[in-house]
């Protein structure tokens, strides 16, 4: 890391310096990546300046990198050759991210500098559904047929590789552009020059539909951990081919929406970080869930309002409810969080309901018996040896309720954390909203109910 | 989905009628890690025998893909001579996973069946320690000499190509075994035999340490989305490479890891699956948290008590604390999460603490406000007008307590919960053990006692 900064430093000070031949020289070395990063030191009016110093490909491969916001800045500096010299340079998927974080009047701008082949190509992408296959697609990839010999695909893959995002992994089609079969890399270059394609493709070939959910691609990269993966249309004809750095991009999006959402925070657009979120927009994000949930509070108080007379005749009930509300919201969430996950990862599906239930109930009746143990214990020497905020009539009562309701909140929470999302995942929604703020919400109120209820019920003089 | 399922019985119903020639061809049409899990639908009885019947290389791919305890099975039924079949066909990092899975008298037993050279190797990768690069990477890489041509670079390859995990980047040492550049086939396929590696070879590239920690390996890859990374020494000298495919298991594993520690949960080893977890051993990941957060609610307890007069005196007080708690809780996980997930993707460091407390600062002012003017309404119309839960003489002092302690719990709840997590990554430990739960604990106290004393300051009657 120092060494990084360390690096950035004396480019900025190149740049001031404005010794352009050193300058240029250093970010050649520099990886595109890094080199993206690096704008964000340097002035906006800079940005063109420092863009036109990278040789034509580097350039492109940078630009690819840059946050949009840095993009536009460089784009609007561009002369039209500019900006077609650099288009040329991107993969298809790329400029069709490029124009969808685009304003309007640069989105115009970028496709009257395609080339009209490119132009069709982009519209055609630009007309699938945000989250499917087809959207993250690109239609660049080495095609080839069964008769080819080996040296043949040498020779193509030699002509076009330039122009193709992956050339390890080959896909063979039939006359009519279907797909029978992939060859990668590995096996041309191990198998004799003229070795016919057809004879050493490997036939079952795993694809997607361009309407695929975005989520299930990543998951098939995830489990097979594929380099690029076919799209197809419904007659299995090839329409192009995913990366896996879009599908790196998709499940580290998806992570993150989890994330947020089990913060009970609207889940930002894309990859925009924090620190570059304006205080406003991470607020917008985060306050309609906080006023839900604060309302939602109102039924938990409600009920102890409802028991007023109770709590009065006993004041003693009131300190433990932090305590019981905080258990019963740990214990959800533990479920949840931990279904949630198994759900986005595919190891749970709804069929396993029971097994989940029948294993939560297990597992919650353990924890309810140690909890309230530890709690009997624990009332007992602190708050009646210790502190004698417990009158020696209340020493039994008290516990006895306090530790009788820990066990059905415990029980309860964990068997509604763990039924709750995999319910609202098979209505579609996303289960993540049903992480813990709102389980905890349903438990508190659960928890406060059955308190009282109890108390009624065993402490004298409680009605 | 369907489809897959209709295979495994048609695989399974083949199976049962003995029908082994059609099993055989059926087997080979699938998916390595296909087949790993059909064995989860076979009885273990007969896990050796369908083993049997994959074809030598397939098998080894196989192998790889299932879990450790059908692994120790197979294993167990094997003949030396069909151990070292198989172990001669995997690439050494898997062959250091299997044994780090395994119990001592298997290891024993697969060391013994290792060849010579194998088994030094293995040793010596067993002994880096374990969230370390070099326990993830492998040995086995195509090597190139800066003199050679690309043509005997292909020969070279299709010489060794089989045994090694990736051909795609070929990594170029000096005679010192000193790392001086990479070479991806691509290059290679595109430039001229007769040319000198020396001359295509990309120059700066980017290297890890043996000790580098797994975690900046998975970040590395994210970041660049590179094919292979090369492991060196401290001295430059190319020990071996870490494929893309063990980088995305340690991101996932990282992942899970947050989510298991933000919902209260010990993070499991490796990749137990939830449904595949003993009842009890998940019990033993979450009650050791839920008794140390039950057990902390006892501060919060304690300050009921001690305001237990002041409650008695306007016991409708108590009515607000589960919605106070609940506020600060949400808003205290809401930053503590962003922020952690912020540190663990490297987008938020130490240096930019005063970035984030002075934005969440802003956020909580404006939510404070929002939050508290919806609660000022809320107790107005349900409390006073519709519920008459509230004294006319209480109108005003009640709803302007909650209303003052909700804004200061909300603030200090995003600093705390913004703040923990970056200072506990300087003291060196895991964010994620700061969040939501403890920052919940912290800021209820916290919450209590604002109120308490803003009730003995605002509300006659109440000392």
């Amino acid at each position: 890391m120092e060494e990084k900064n360390k690096k950035t430093e004396d480019i900025v000070s190149m740049l001031t310096a404005r010794d352009f031949a050193s300058l240029r020289r250093a970010l050649c070395d520099e990886n595109p990546a890094d080199i993206a990063e690096l704008f964000e030191e340097v002035a906006k009016e800079q940005y063109p300046l420092v863009f036109r110093l990278l040789p034509k490909e580097l350039a492109a491969e940078v630009f690819v990198e840059m946050d949009s916001d840095v993009q536009k800045i460089v784009i609007g500096a561009f002369s039209d050759y500019e900006l077609q010299q650099v288009l040329d340079e991107l993969y298809l998927d790329d400029t069709v991210d490029l124009i969808e974080e685009m304003p309007a009047n640069v989105v115009s701008r970028i496709l009257r500098n395609c080339s009209p082949a490119d132009r069709q190509m982009i519209n055609q992408l630009l007309r699938y559904p945000k989250d499917s296959a087809g959207s993250i697609m690109t239609t660049e990839y080495v095609n080839l047929k069964q008769d080819m010999t080996v040296e043949d695909a040498f020779s193509l893959i030699r002509r076009d590789a330039i122009d193709k995002e992956t050339i390890y992994t080959c896909y063979v089609t039939a006359p009519n552009r279907k797909l029978i079969g992939i060859v990668s890399a590995k096996t041309l270059m191990i198998s004799p020059l003229d070795k016919k394609i057809g004879d050493i493709m490997e036939q079952n070939v795993i694809s997607v539909n361009t309407q695929t959910d975005k989520e299930e691609v990543g998951f098939l990269f995830g489990k097979y951990s594929f380099l690029a993966l076919p799209v197809v249309d419904t007659e299995g004809r090839m329409l192009g081919i995913i990366t896996f750095d879009d599908a790196m991009d998709v499940i580290s999006e998806e992570t993150e929406e989890d994330f947020a959402v089990m913060a009970a925070i609207t889940p930002s657009e894309g990859d925009a970080s924090y620190l570059k979120t304006s205080a406003f927009s991470v607020f917008k994000a985060r306050i309609p869930w906080l006023l839900l949930l604060t309302l939602s509070a109102t039924f938990t108080g409600l009920i102890i309002s409802s028991f007023e007379a109770s709590l009065s005749a006993c004041v003693v009930l009131t300190a433990f409810i932090p305590m019981l509300m905080g258990t019963g919201g740990n214990c959800g969430s533990q479920s949840s969080v931990t279904v949630i996950r198994g759900l986005s990862l595919g190891e749970i599906e709804f069929h396993d309901i029971f097994t989940v239930l029948w294993k939560e109930l297990r597992v919650s009746l353990l924890c309810a018996a140690v909890l309230a143990a530890m709690t009997f214990v624990k009332i007992f020497l602190v708050d009646y040896l210790l502190l004698h905020v417990l009158e020696p009539a209340e020493m039994l009562t008290v516990p006895l309720t306090v530790c009788l309701t820990m066990c059905v909140t415990v029980v309860s929470a964990k068997l509604i954390g763990c039924a709750l999302p995999i319910l609202v995942k098979k209505l579609g929604l996303d289960p993540a909203v049903m992480a813990s703020p709102f389980i905890t919400t349903i438990i508190d109120a659960l928890s406060l109910a059955v308190y009282f209820a109890f108390a009624v019920w065993l402490i004298p003089g409680i009605s």
